[in-house]
Protein backbone atom coordinates (compact mmCIF):
# COMPACT_ATOMS: atom_id res chain seq x y z
CA UNK A 1 0.00 0.00 0.00
CA UNK A 2 1.32 3.18 -0.56
CA UNK A 3 1.82 6.24 2.02
CA UNK A 4 -0.67 8.40 0.68
CA UNK A 5 -3.65 5.67 0.81
CA UNK A 6 -2.53 4.60 5.04
CA UNK A 7 -2.67 8.35 5.37
CA UNK A 8 -6.43 7.95 4.24
CA UNK A 9 -6.88 5.04 5.96
CA UNK A 10 -6.09 6.54 8.87
CA UNK A 11 -7.52 9.65 8.18
CA UNK A 12 -10.93 7.44 8.34
CA UNK A 13 -9.77 6.02 11.55
CA UNK A 14 -9.98 9.23 13.42
CA UNK A 15 -12.60 10.59 11.59
CA UNK A 16 -14.03 8.11 14.08
CA UNK A 17 -13.88 10.05 17.12
CA UNK A 18 -16.81 12.41 15.55
CA UNK A 19 -18.65 9.73 16.91
CA UNK A 20 -17.84 10.64 20.31
CA UNK A 21 -18.60 14.75 20.33
CA UNK A 22 -21.53 15.50 21.87
CA UNK A 23 -24.05 18.19 21.19
CA UNK A 24 -26.26 19.89 23.21
CA UNK A 25 -29.45 18.36 21.17
CA UNK A 26 -30.83 15.49 22.09
CA UNK A 27 -32.51 12.34 19.89
CA UNK A 28 -35.74 12.65 19.37
CA UNK A 29 -36.18 9.59 21.66
CA UNK A 30 -35.01 11.79 24.02
CA UNK A 31 -32.82 9.15 25.15
CA UNK A 32 -29.41 10.84 25.10
CA UNK A 33 -27.27 13.80 23.65
CA UNK A 34 -26.95 13.39 19.57
CA UNK A 35 -23.14 13.39 18.34
CA UNK A 36 -21.60 14.98 15.85
CA UNK A 37 -21.34 12.09 13.24
CA UNK A 38 -25.07 11.59 13.49
CA UNK A 39 -26.14 15.14 12.94
CA UNK A 40 -23.97 15.23 9.73
CA UNK A 41 -25.91 12.09 8.65
CA UNK A 42 -29.32 13.79 9.56
CA UNK A 43 -28.25 17.40 7.96
CA UNK A 44 -27.08 15.50 4.98
CA UNK A 45 -30.38 13.78 4.63
CA UNK A 46 -32.14 16.92 5.20
CA UNK A 47 -30.27 18.87 2.40
CA UNK A 48 -31.61 15.88 -0.04
CA UNK A 49 -35.06 15.95 1.08
CA UNK A 50 -35.56 19.27 1.18
CA UNK A 51 -33.33 20.88 -1.71
CA UNK A 52 -36.74 21.22 -3.68
CA UNK A 53 -37.69 24.36 -1.45
CA UNK A 54 -34.11 25.98 -1.94
CA UNK A 55 -34.80 29.70 -2.69
CA UNK A 56 -31.22 30.40 -3.66
CA UNK A 57 -29.92 30.49 -7.20
CA UNK A 58 -26.76 28.39 -8.23
CA UNK A 59 -26.84 25.71 -5.29
CA UNK A 60 -25.23 22.64 -5.73
CA UNK A 61 -26.92 19.97 -3.71
CA UNK A 62 -23.81 17.33 -4.40
CA UNK A 63 -21.34 20.09 -3.23
CA UNK A 64 -23.76 20.76 -0.13
CA UNK A 65 -23.96 17.36 0.75
CA UNK A 66 -20.12 16.77 1.05
CA UNK A 67 -19.99 19.95 2.94
CA UNK A 68 -22.47 18.42 5.37
CA UNK A 69 -19.71 15.20 5.89
CA UNK A 70 -17.21 17.43 6.48
CA UNK A 71 -18.22 20.47 8.07
CA UNK A 72 -18.10 19.57 11.67
CA UNK A 73 -14.62 17.03 11.59
CA UNK A 74 -12.51 20.03 13.37
CA UNK A 75 -14.56 18.90 16.49
CA UNK A 76 -12.94 15.98 16.86
CA UNK A 77 -10.08 17.93 18.35
CA UNK A 78 -11.75 21.56 19.19
CA UNK A 79 -15.04 19.94 20.99
CA UNK A 80 -18.41 21.14 19.74
CA UNK A 81 -19.25 25.04 20.81
CA UNK A 82 -22.93 25.34 21.30
CA UNK A 83 -24.85 27.73 19.45
CA UNK A 84 -25.71 30.00 22.38
CA UNK A 85 -22.65 29.12 24.50
CA UNK A 86 -21.74 33.47 24.45
CA UNK A 87 -17.87 32.56 26.29
CA UNK A 88 -17.39 29.64 24.03
CA UNK A 89 -18.29 31.49 20.32
CA UNK A 90 -15.21 33.82 21.69
CA UNK A 91 -12.54 31.00 21.16
CA UNK A 92 -14.50 29.50 19.05
CA UNK A 93 -12.87 30.72 15.51
CA UNK A 94 -9.12 30.53 16.87
CA UNK A 95 -9.77 26.37 18.51
CA UNK A 96 -11.16 25.21 15.39
CA UNK A 97 -8.58 26.71 13.38
CA UNK A 98 -6.02 24.85 15.30
CA UNK A 99 -7.80 21.52 14.97
CA UNK A 100 -8.27 21.80 11.56
CA UNK A 101 -4.56 22.33 10.72
CA UNK A 102 -4.22 19.21 12.92
CA UNK A 103 -6.75 17.11 11.36
CA UNK A 104 -6.82 18.02 7.72
CA UNK A 105 -2.83 17.58 7.33
CA UNK A 106 -3.72 13.95 7.99
CA UNK A 107 -4.60 13.61 4.56
CA UNK A 108 -2.72 13.79 1.21
CA UNK A 109 -2.27 17.42 0.36
CA UNK A 110 -4.77 17.47 -2.45
CA UNK A 111 -7.87 16.22 -0.88
CA UNK A 112 -6.63 18.09 2.73
CA UNK A 113 -6.51 21.26 0.66
CA UNK A 114 -10.28 20.18 -1.13
CA UNK A 115 -11.79 19.01 2.63
CA UNK A 116 -10.63 22.04 4.10
CA UNK A 117 -11.87 24.73 1.66
CA UNK A 118 -15.27 23.07 1.99
CA UNK A 119 -15.47 23.26 5.67
CA UNK A 120 -13.94 27.26 5.50
CA UNK A 121 -16.56 27.86 2.84
CA UNK A 122 -19.24 26.74 5.09
CA UNK A 123 -18.33 28.28 7.85
CA UNK A 124 -18.03 32.02 6.24
CA UNK A 125 -21.63 31.71 5.11
CA UNK A 126 -21.53 34.04 1.93
CA UNK A 127 -21.41 31.47 -1.29
CA UNK A 128 -25.27 30.21 -2.34
CA UNK A 129 -23.82 26.29 -0.92
CA UNK A 130 -22.62 27.55 1.85
CA UNK A 131 -25.78 29.41 2.69
CA UNK A 132 -28.13 26.57 1.56
CA UNK A 133 -25.84 24.56 4.08
CA UNK A 134 -26.11 26.52 7.13
CA UNK A 135 -30.01 27.07 6.59
CA UNK A 136 -30.22 23.42 6.36
CA UNK A 137 -27.27 22.62 9.55
CA UNK A 138 -29.92 25.00 11.71
CA UNK A 139 -32.82 23.62 10.49
CA UNK A 140 -31.93 19.93 11.50
CA UNK A 141 -30.56 20.93 14.87
CA UNK A 142 -34.24 23.18 15.18
CA UNK A 143 -36.12 19.96 14.23
CA UNK A 144 -34.15 17.69 16.63
CA UNK A 145 -34.22 20.51 19.50
CA UNK A 146 -37.99 21.16 19.50
CA UNK A 147 -38.86 17.39 19.48
CA UNK A 148 -36.50 16.15 21.89
CA UNK A 149 -37.78 18.44 24.82
CA UNK A 150 -35.87 21.63 24.23
CA UNK A 151 -32.83 21.57 26.47
CA UNK A 152 -30.09 23.77 24.99
CA UNK A 153 -32.79 26.29 24.64
CA UNK A 154 -33.84 25.89 28.43
CA UNK A 155 -30.13 25.29 29.11
CA UNK A 156 -28.74 28.70 28.03
CA UNK A 157 -32.28 30.97 28.92
CA UNK A 158 -32.36 31.19 24.84
CA UNK A 159 -35.17 34.28 23.65
CA UNK A 160 -37.60 34.24 20.57
CA UNK A 161 -35.16 36.93 18.92
CA UNK A 162 -31.93 34.45 19.51
CA UNK A 163 -33.39 31.48 17.76
CA UNK A 164 -34.89 34.29 15.07
CA UNK A 165 -31.55 35.65 14.65
CA UNK A 166 -29.93 32.26 14.55
CA UNK A 167 -32.39 31.03 11.98
CA UNK A 168 -32.43 34.00 10.10
CA UNK A 169 -30.25 31.88 6.87
CA UNK A 170 -33.49 29.82 6.80
CA UNK A 171 -35.44 33.08 5.56
CA UNK A 172 -33.50 33.18 2.03
CA UNK A 173 -32.50 29.70 1.92
CA UNK A 174 -35.46 27.62 2.98
CA UNK A 175 -38.07 30.53 2.46
CA UNK A 176 -40.78 27.94 2.52
CA UNK A 177 -39.82 26.68 5.90
CA UNK A 178 -40.10 30.12 7.81
CA UNK A 179 -43.43 29.51 8.93
CA UNK A 180 -42.28 26.04 10.91
CA UNK A 181 -39.87 28.71 12.53
CA UNK A 182 -42.42 30.93 13.61
CA UNK A 183 -44.87 28.29 14.90
CA UNK A 184 -42.35 26.36 17.00
CA UNK A 185 -41.28 29.82 18.57
CA UNK A 186 -44.68 30.65 19.47
CA UNK A 187 -45.28 27.12 20.77
CA UNK A 188 -42.48 27.48 22.88
CA UNK A 189 -42.57 31.23 24.48
CA UNK A 190 -46.41 30.21 24.89
CA UNK A 191 -45.26 26.70 26.32
CA UNK A 192 -42.12 28.44 28.31
CA UNK A 193 -39.40 26.04 26.70
CA UNK A 194 -38.26 29.88 25.09
CA UNK A 195 -37.75 32.95 26.87
CA UNK A 196 -40.12 36.41 25.49
CA UNK A 197 -38.21 38.91 23.86
CA UNK A 198 -38.11 41.47 25.97
CA UNK A 199 -37.14 43.85 23.12
CA UNK B 1 -47.44 24.57 5.36
CA UNK B 2 -48.01 22.49 2.84
CA UNK B 3 -49.12 18.66 3.45
CA UNK B 4 -46.09 17.69 1.14
CA UNK B 5 -43.49 19.67 3.39
CA UNK B 6 -45.84 18.42 6.38
CA UNK B 7 -44.79 15.05 5.35
CA UNK B 8 -41.18 15.29 4.64
CA UNK B 9 -40.65 16.93 8.41
CA UNK B 10 -41.93 14.09 9.34
CA UNK B 11 -40.19 11.79 7.70
CA UNK B 12 -37.10 13.66 8.73
CA UNK B 13 -37.95 13.39 12.33
CA UNK B 14 -38.63 9.42 12.14
CA UNK B 15 -35.03 9.07 10.26
CA UNK B 16 -33.99 10.30 13.94
CA UNK B 17 -34.47 6.76 14.92
CA UNK B 18 -31.41 5.27 12.76
CA UNK B 19 -29.21 7.05 15.78
CA UNK B 20 -30.87 4.39 18.07
CA UNK B 21 -30.45 1.30 15.52
CA UNK B 22 -27.22 -0.88 17.11
CA UNK B 23 -24.64 -2.87 15.22
CA UNK B 24 -22.41 -5.80 15.61
CA UNK B 25 -19.17 -3.04 15.16
CA UNK B 26 -17.89 -0.76 18.05
CA UNK B 27 -16.74 2.62 17.63
CA UNK B 28 -13.14 2.73 17.34
CA UNK B 29 -12.67 3.49 21.30
CA UNK B 30 -14.22 0.28 21.87
CA UNK B 31 -16.90 2.49 24.53
CA UNK B 32 -19.92 0.89 22.60
CA UNK B 33 -21.58 0.14 19.23
CA UNK B 34 -21.76 1.91 16.79
CA UNK B 35 -25.43 3.00 15.68
CA UNK B 36 -26.82 3.02 11.61
CA UNK B 37 -26.74 7.11 11.05
CA UNK B 38 -23.16 7.31 12.51
CA UNK B 39 -22.10 4.09 10.14
CA UNK B 40 -23.97 5.98 7.51
CA UNK B 41 -21.87 9.37 7.52
CA UNK B 42 -18.49 7.16 7.75
CA UNK B 43 -20.03 5.38 4.84
CA UNK B 44 -20.11 8.63 2.70
CA UNK B 45 -17.07 10.30 4.07
CA UNK B 46 -15.03 6.98 3.35
CA UNK B 47 -16.52 6.72 -0.57
CA UNK B 48 -15.49 10.74 -0.98
CA UNK B 49 -11.97 9.75 0.44
CA UNK B 50 -11.55 6.92 -1.63
CA UNK B 51 -13.15 7.22 -4.42
CA UNK B 52 -9.68 7.96 -6.46
CA UNK B 53 -9.14 4.25 -6.11
CA UNK B 54 -12.77 3.16 -7.60
CA UNK B 55 -11.61 0.27 -10.24
CA UNK B 56 -14.86 0.10 -12.07
CA UNK B 57 -16.15 2.20 -14.87
CA UNK B 58 -19.13 5.18 -14.89
CA UNK B 59 -19.50 5.13 -11.03
CA UNK B 60 -20.92 8.72 -10.14
CA UNK B 61 -19.59 9.30 -6.80
CA UNK B 62 -22.69 11.76 -6.01
CA UNK B 63 -25.04 8.97 -6.57
CA UNK B 64 -22.89 6.87 -4.21
CA UNK B 65 -22.94 9.31 -1.42
CA UNK B 66 -26.71 9.70 -1.60
CA UNK B 67 -27.37 6.10 -1.76
CA UNK B 68 -24.98 6.20 1.36
CA UNK B 69 -27.09 8.41 3.22
CA UNK B 70 -30.60 6.13 2.44
CA UNK B 71 -29.33 2.72 2.27
CA UNK B 72 -29.93 1.94 5.92
CA UNK B 73 -32.93 3.87 6.45
CA UNK B 74 -35.24 0.31 6.56
CA UNK B 75 -33.51 -0.54 9.46
CA UNK B 76 -35.76 1.60 11.68
CA UNK B 77 -38.34 -0.82 11.02
CA UNK B 78 -36.45 -3.76 10.11
CA UNK B 79 -33.59 -3.66 12.60
CA UNK B 80 -29.73 -3.96 11.67
CA UNK B 81 -29.00 -7.30 10.20
CA UNK B 82 -25.52 -8.76 11.05
CA UNK B 83 -23.30 -9.66 8.00
CA UNK B 84 -22.50 -13.12 9.75
CA UNK B 85 -25.70 -14.15 11.54
CA UNK B 86 -27.31 -17.17 8.97
CA UNK B 87 -30.24 -16.89 10.42
CA UNK B 88 -31.16 -13.36 10.51
CA UNK B 89 -30.19 -13.25 7.12
CA UNK B 90 -32.69 -15.92 5.88
CA UNK B 91 -35.83 -13.22 7.28
CA UNK B 92 -34.01 -10.05 5.81
CA UNK B 93 -35.30 -9.47 2.48
CA UNK B 94 -39.10 -9.96 3.55
CA UNK B 95 -38.18 -7.83 6.78
CA UNK B 96 -36.18 -5.22 4.93
CA UNK B 97 -39.41 -4.81 2.22
CA UNK B 98 -42.08 -4.46 3.97
CA UNK B 99 -39.99 -1.80 6.24
CA UNK B 100 -39.83 0.14 3.04
CA UNK B 101 -43.81 0.08 2.46
CA UNK B 102 -44.01 1.59 5.99
CA UNK B 103 -40.77 3.89 5.51
CA UNK B 104 -41.17 5.90 2.41
CA UNK B 105 -44.75 5.76 2.32
CA UNK B 106 -43.81 9.29 4.25
CA UNK B 107 -42.35 10.84 1.79
CA UNK B 108 -44.36 12.33 -1.16
CA UNK B 109 -44.43 9.83 -4.13
CA UNK B 110 -42.12 11.27 -5.94
CA UNK B 111 -39.34 11.35 -3.21
CA UNK B 112 -40.37 8.11 -1.89
CA UNK B 113 -39.82 6.68 -5.45
CA UNK B 114 -36.25 8.19 -5.64
CA UNK B 115 -34.87 6.95 -1.96
CA UNK B 116 -36.52 3.53 -2.75
CA UNK B 117 -34.86 3.43 -6.07
CA UNK B 118 -31.97 3.89 -4.61
CA UNK B 119 -32.32 1.69 -1.53
CA UNK B 120 -33.10 -0.39 -4.24
CA UNK B 121 -30.26 -0.36 -6.63
CA UNK B 122 -27.53 -0.34 -3.79
CA UNK B 123 -29.06 -3.78 -2.49
CA UNK B 124 -29.03 -5.41 -5.54
CA UNK B 125 -25.26 -4.56 -6.07
CA UNK B 126 -25.75 -4.73 -9.69
CA UNK B 127 -25.00 -0.92 -11.38
CA UNK B 128 -20.96 0.17 -10.52
CA UNK B 129 -22.48 3.05 -8.05
CA UNK B 130 -24.00 -0.09 -5.65
CA UNK B 131 -21.07 -2.09 -6.64
CA UNK B 132 -18.56 0.15 -5.81
CA UNK B 133 -21.39 1.08 -2.63
CA UNK B 134 -20.96 -1.77 -1.40
CA UNK B 135 -17.29 -2.19 -1.39
CA UNK B 136 -17.15 1.22 0.49
CA UNK B 137 -19.86 0.12 2.85
CA UNK B 138 -18.09 -3.37 3.86
CA UNK B 139 -14.49 -1.46 4.11
CA UNK B 140 -15.73 0.74 6.75
CA UNK B 141 -17.49 -2.01 8.90
CA UNK B 142 -14.10 -3.99 8.14
CA UNK B 143 -11.96 -1.01 9.03
CA UNK B 144 -13.78 -0.51 12.07
CA UNK B 145 -14.57 -4.01 13.25
CA UNK B 146 -10.46 -4.50 13.13
CA UNK B 147 -9.97 -1.26 14.94
CA UNK B 148 -11.93 -1.89 17.60
CA UNK B 149 -11.62 -5.21 19.16
CA UNK B 150 -13.33 -7.61 16.08
CA UNK B 151 -16.33 -8.01 18.05
CA UNK B 152 -18.78 -9.30 15.47
CA UNK B 153 -15.65 -11.66 14.05
CA UNK B 154 -15.24 -13.61 17.42
CA UNK B 155 -18.75 -13.61 18.12
CA UNK B 156 -20.18 -15.11 15.10
CA UNK B 157 -16.29 -17.35 14.61
CA UNK B 158 -15.74 -15.91 11.00
CA UNK B 159 -13.72 -17.47 8.91
CA UNK B 160 -11.14 -15.87 6.91
CA UNK B 161 -13.09 -17.74 3.82
CA UNK B 162 -16.37 -15.65 5.32
CA UNK B 163 -14.30 -12.77 5.39
CA UNK B 164 -12.54 -12.93 1.39
CA UNK B 165 -16.18 -13.72 0.25
CA UNK B 166 -17.94 -10.67 1.83
CA UNK B 167 -15.23 -8.43 0.87
CA UNK B 168 -15.17 -9.36 -2.76
CA UNK B 169 -16.72 -6.32 -4.24
CA UNK B 170 -13.44 -4.83 -2.74
CA UNK B 171 -11.41 -6.64 -5.04
CA UNK B 172 -13.11 -4.90 -8.10
CA UNK B 173 -14.38 -1.89 -6.99
CA UNK B 174 -11.42 -0.50 -4.54
CA UNK B 175 -8.64 -2.96 -5.84
CA UNK B 176 -5.62 -0.95 -4.32
CA UNK B 177 -7.14 -2.19 -1.29
CA UNK B 178 -7.33 -5.61 -1.16
CA UNK B 179 -3.92 -5.97 -0.22
CA UNK B 180 -4.97 -4.10 3.37
CA UNK B 181 -7.89 -6.70 3.30
CA UNK B 182 -5.04 -9.46 3.17
CA UNK B 183 -3.24 -7.85 5.68
CA UNK B 184 -5.82 -7.77 7.96
CA UNK B 185 -7.34 -11.33 8.28
CA UNK B 186 -3.75 -12.41 8.03
CA UNK B 187 -3.20 -10.20 11.37
CA UNK B 188 -6.48 -11.84 12.71
CA UNK B 189 -5.76 -15.20 12.05
CA UNK B 190 -2.62 -15.00 13.48
CA UNK B 191 -3.76 -13.32 16.76
CA UNK B 192 -6.85 -16.01 16.16
CA UNK B 193 -9.67 -13.48 16.34
CA UNK B 194 -10.56 -14.66 12.81
CA UNK B 195 -10.66 -18.24 11.89
CA UNK B 196 -8.45 -20.18 9.78
CA UNK B 197 -10.42 -21.77 7.32
CA UNK B 198 -10.77 -25.81 7.12
CA UNK B 199 -10.93 -25.62 3.51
Amino acid sequence: MTDKLIRQLHFLAEADKMKSVLRQTYITDKSRQENSAEHSWHFALTAMTLYEYCGLDGVDINRVVKMALVHDLVEIYAGDTPAYDVQGNVSKEEREKEAANELFSLLPDEQAAEYRSLWEEFDRMETPDALFGSAVDRLQSFHNIYLSGAHPWIKYKVTADNIFKRMAPVKTALPKLWEYVEKVVSDGVEKGFIQRSTI
